[in-house]
């Protein structure tokens, strides 16, 4: 599952220290330039950050993409070049940051959580997204790898297609949104299919191993909503902005995913109601087997124990021939015929009163 | 029971591309064309859309119904036509959607889900109704089947009843939601009646089947709670718009369906705090079988554990020929008649120990 | 307990179509009219509603009381006189009304609930009471019983008691809403007397019947919620009007109501807070007394179990004349009280172990 | 516990009839009236409450404090003295009232309710404090005994300390609601001296007794959250009215209770918390108990059950002479022994099957 | 564990009577003084409280440190000179205060709660502080110990680090509420070891101990909540304030560390929720055992009882001489024999019946 809190070093330093606080510590940082308006586009993957100044001035829409949090040196330099408050880039370094979203006049800061599912640990992760929106460049960070949630926007913009060519930086920050957004319903499917698998299982054997199955959901329902229900916030923060970085046309859009924002978190809720749901169902079915177990217990020794006292009453040695009250059927001529008897009439007997008590 | 969260195609494709994500992908659509006013009405079923477009500059209302989401030609001429925000197409599209209401000054988009519950798989199912309202036309859009929640108002145009032909498009549009709202009550009634029933058989004989009923029950309420709750949002968006679209004598009207939806909530929850109440009944009854049955079990061994100890006893082979400390009771004269009268006493004694402590 | 939602025959029907769905079909409607200043007052039982209409124009007050809602000529006639809007009678008749309060402008137009509690089978009732309050009129429609209720207010109007007479149509549209929010309280003092009752008995001897009991409770508690808890908000709508139906001098009656209604719900939810709670008492005791049954059963078990094997080891039939080590305590001089000397010491030893262990 | 609703005579009496619905029907009614400001003070028991009306008109403070609400004629002449409205008069006299602030111009009117808890029955009570606020005067009502809440002020009133004397009738109001609130406190840090009795007693023995603790803790929990949750809404009335009664030096004091009173319910939710989760505890610990029970039942008769059998085997009396077949092993000259040294293996065996369960 | 509420001897003595409340009685108080500006830094250590003063009217930011309650005398003279109004005194030397923020104009008094956690105890303790932020001076008060949490910032000051001193007093006040904020995260860090830890003992191996500590988790959680739920509050009052004190620039850094402490909030309420979910995976794996413990009984049981009930049966006494009814089976030739293999008939049977009950 998604651990809740990481551990972190950036805590009990002061603010203005900035240590990046990822797991790698390798040096590899990835940054890549797609600049582009609706009549060309070029891409770049820079060496050096200073090559993506030469883009600030520019007409065209430029979008910075920072794979990797380790190299303070390009951080700087890029807050010096566009002239970010450094508040924001400790905010960037520390990815345990709550999503939000600033508005600092000349662009507009956003973080989010992308998040991912691996099948077999069942495990769901979370990147953390920074989006710097300004009036013509989008920069983004993350946290390692490539974020795949990223490439259908890349090939769109390669190839023109839609409108994004044609669109503003804003629509660009809106796409990246909705690819994270989106991505939260792909998890969401994945978790839904796993429910389903629970749910047959309940119906057929229910196995101490769905508590730890429905309890790792849990967790991971408590970890995804931690991370959407302030996504969800923060773009309600955006799309009531009046900031002239995002045009009226392009909150429509902004809009549209508020709305799957709260889709995703009206979704984890239900989930969650259903996963309670389903541990009901559990521990009744883990108490009707403790029934099922103790009735068969009693049946057996409701009958067996009379039986087993009959025949411990014939086993005793008195002597028959001290006095004619010892025992005397032990020499009657139907004496063990009779007790057969007597065990068949005490057996049919329990039977009728379990019977008569629905314990069949 | 209905699922949370359906397969769905478009996650992960771009904003812009149109793919509808029903099951079916039969090519059907079926398009009918009302148009009406206080003194003519016409009901056509269209072959080509582009039929409908006459209609669109006439002062009377027309009510284009589509039923089936599969033609994207269609949709694209009708948003063409009436000039629809293309997120709107692709809205009605997604059918995962959570019903919303927007205001895009020319028209009013209004996502809802119309429910209905099948009664041998106790399964409620949506169907996802797109309702777009204009100053003189109201276009809906279903999934599949044509919507009999509808037909009634169909039959009260055709038979000019009631005020209907007498109103504007605002009055159809809060006809259609009414039809939709009010459906909810029906499928609310279903699960009352199922809740009696399980009560029903609550007081009479417990089983482990109503665990699971219990729980269909109360996702089926998730379900149906997922989609009305935003749905009075919905009405609620819609009764405080300042929208000309919606004439203030109209207003009225779609209080009073806001009013039915916060009903429907109320309900819902009702029968949810229901639903968790009967579970707890049906624990604690099977937790005081799982009681009578060890009550049963704890008396039997309780009493022929002595006697059997008893007879035991009286079993052994000491050799009362050795000496006189040897089992001397075997040789009494009434030493049977004595220990069956010790076991009477036994046994006497534990019932009275039983009766005391209320375990008859 | 009170049926969370009645079969209704007004669902499906389109809105327009005014059809009673009360229980009873009798035709019999009262319709009582009272007309009061401080000077005068005449009461009249009116066969004609049309009896009523020439009241219309008098600056006395005007009480009509309709009690029992099935003759549709009743109600169309009045609701022509006083220019009723169609949806309130649509929603007069209509008793799965939400308890709502609308301003008409000509008139307020209020719904509530009238609850009461039969003894016998612990059952909360309801029965809807429409209220309109005029200038001059109040007019109100009950389901079919005279709601006693009201009856002390009629007596104060008879004999001018308090300031009742003196007062407008606000005032007594006051009163009217008081009768029915005290009357909440009454019926909360007999859930009150309930729990104490359920609460002694869980002291003496839990029974599996308080179960069935304490679920009662919590749905006439979820069923009166649903009731006064929008009593609540239609109460607070008044008194924040600025309809000058309701005086400046009246609207402090209705705030005093309006924290009688929060009190109301305010003890709701405790009653309910306080049945969950004893749930959870009768539970533990429930578990408690089957670990009272399951150690009786060990203690049982493990000091006759042990006892039983050493008879059983002294009953076996080794022939002690084979061998000197074929059990030649069966014929020591000492073989019997040796043996049982061990047992006391077995039981002795078990007794002290439970001692220890705390299980007496 | 407290009863969360007094029976009461008021219910179904019109408004405006005034009945005192304490228990006690003693007419003792004790009126003390203090008069005071910087440079001057009085303090008398007056018999007749006319004499309290000399100082209605004086510029200093009177405080007027009535112990019980038997004698109609006193309110009512205290009513007409200060044109106090009837309903404030019904409200003070109804003592199931919910704490409430009401500002009626002249005066304001604040109902508070003071708690204390009695040790032995572990009942927490609450007596009505109704406090009227005027320019020059405060008047209060209470239910039956001599607040001693209110001692302390007195004392400082008759000694001169702090600043008191030199302060107006707002301010004194202030030091009653102060008394009022802080005493909540006294009666929350008697609670959570008994929380900690629990959980003591939970670590080392728990017994059934615990759940009637824990049960009636919530209960009064319940009772406390249900009049300090008004009051908090109470107080923050009062800090933020534009009434010219209460002067802006003063409003600082009231906002500090408020704070007091947040806190209150702060403590009181923590503790409802702390409370559940003892419960759990409890429930878990008592499942802990029987699974240890069953496990000694279950071990005792996994080891007997097998060793009573091989004894039952040799105890059968087949006829060893009518064939080799019957037996032979009795007859063996190491029979015994061996038999024995059977047992010993199977005993061990359970032993080690229980060891490696982990069952000791 | 944090306890709830600290027993006070502020309650009931009227405010305005200053006692200090914190468990140490020591007559030391630490008072350091800090005093800076971007040119000069001077750190001393002050006996005579008056000594502060000098520093009042410089330009330069003054911190004023007070380690310790216990000095009334100090106290009331750093009231005097920065003017404090004497509740603000008095909330200083009460530490049950809640977390609060209050604008006196001249200058901002904060309260907050220090958090630590003593790691052999697994106790979260709290310390009140108090900061008092005047235009070129804060105040801060602490119970007891120095405060490590703000070393960080002495030594900052001390070696000129960073942007503070720089920066005015107001930004003083933010890194010592962001200081403490940071803290909860250390604590909040640890808390999550625990439950990881937790979670691995709950899969080896559940004991009862775990409830305990879950327990005592929680009661961590909810203390820990009742400290930074307000503590949020007060950060938001500070932010939205237009007091001169904070300067607009200063605001962006008090926003940020709202973000952080909602984080905290949301974190403990993950936390609170995954403690929940432990307890119910503890709680059905106990279950879980507990059916394993019967299911051996009762195989064992159903076994051994038939068996026994067959030897049993042949070790009667019946004289097989006295008839041929009697036992003949006693004197058959495979007698013994064919009692032996109905004992391993019946074994087998039992044995596929508990297979195909699925016990094994």
């Amino acid at each position: 599952m998604g651990k809740l809190i990481k551990k972190s070093r950036l805590l009990n330093t002061p603010p203005g220290t900035m240590i990046y606080e990822g797991g790698s510590t390798s040096n590899k940082v990835k940054i890549t330039v797609f600049d582009y308006d609706a009549g060309h586009f070029t891409e770049t993957v820079v060496d050096d950050v200073e090559q993506c100044f030469t883009y600030k001035d520019k007409p065209t829409v430029t979008w910075i993409n920072v794979d990797g949090l380790t190299r303070m040196d390009i951080l700087e330099k890029l807050s010096h070049c566009y002239q970010l408050h450094h508040l924001v880039l400790e905010d960037i370094l520390n990815i345990n940051q709550r999503p939000k979203a600033e508005d600092f006049e000349s662009y507009f800061y956003i973080v989010s959580k992308m998040v991912s599912m691996e099948e077999i640990k069942d495990e769901v992760n979370e990147e953390q997204v920074s989006i710097l929106l300004g009036s013509n460049f989008v920069i983004t960070f993350q946290e390692e790898k490539e974020g795949d949630v990223f490439d259908a926007i890349r090939q769109r913009i390669r190839k023109d297609q839609g409108r994004i060519r044609k669109m503003g930086a804003d629509y660009l920050a809106y796409r990246l949104l909705d690819a994270i957004v989106d991505n939260y319903f792909i998890v969401l499917e994945k978790i839904g299919g796993k429910i389903e698998t629970i749910e047959g299982s309940l119906l057929v054997e229910p196995n101490t191993g769905i508590v730890h199955t429905i309890s790792a959901l849990k967790r991971n329902l408590i970890f995804l909503r931690k991370s959407v229900w302030p996504l969800r916030e923060v773009i309600r923060t955006v799309t009531q902005t009046d900031s002239p970085l995002i045009r009226p046309e392009t909150l429509v859009y902004f809009r549209d995913i508020h709305d799957h924002a709260i889709q995703a978190v009206d979704t984890i809720e239900a989930f969650r109601d259903t996963a309670s749901s389903m541990l009901d169902v559990y521990l009744s079915s883990m108490n009707h087997r403790l029934n099922e177990v103790m009735k068969v217990l009693t049946i057996i020794a409701t009958i067996f124990m009379p039986l087993t006292f009959i025949t411990g009453l014939y086993g005793m040695n008195f002597n028959t021939h001290a006095s004619p009250y010892n025992m005397p059927e032990l020499n009657w001529y139907y004496g063990y015929p009779f007790v057969l008897g007597t065990m068949v009439l005490v057996v049919s007997g329990m039977l009728y009163y379990f019977k008569r008590k629905g314990w069949f």
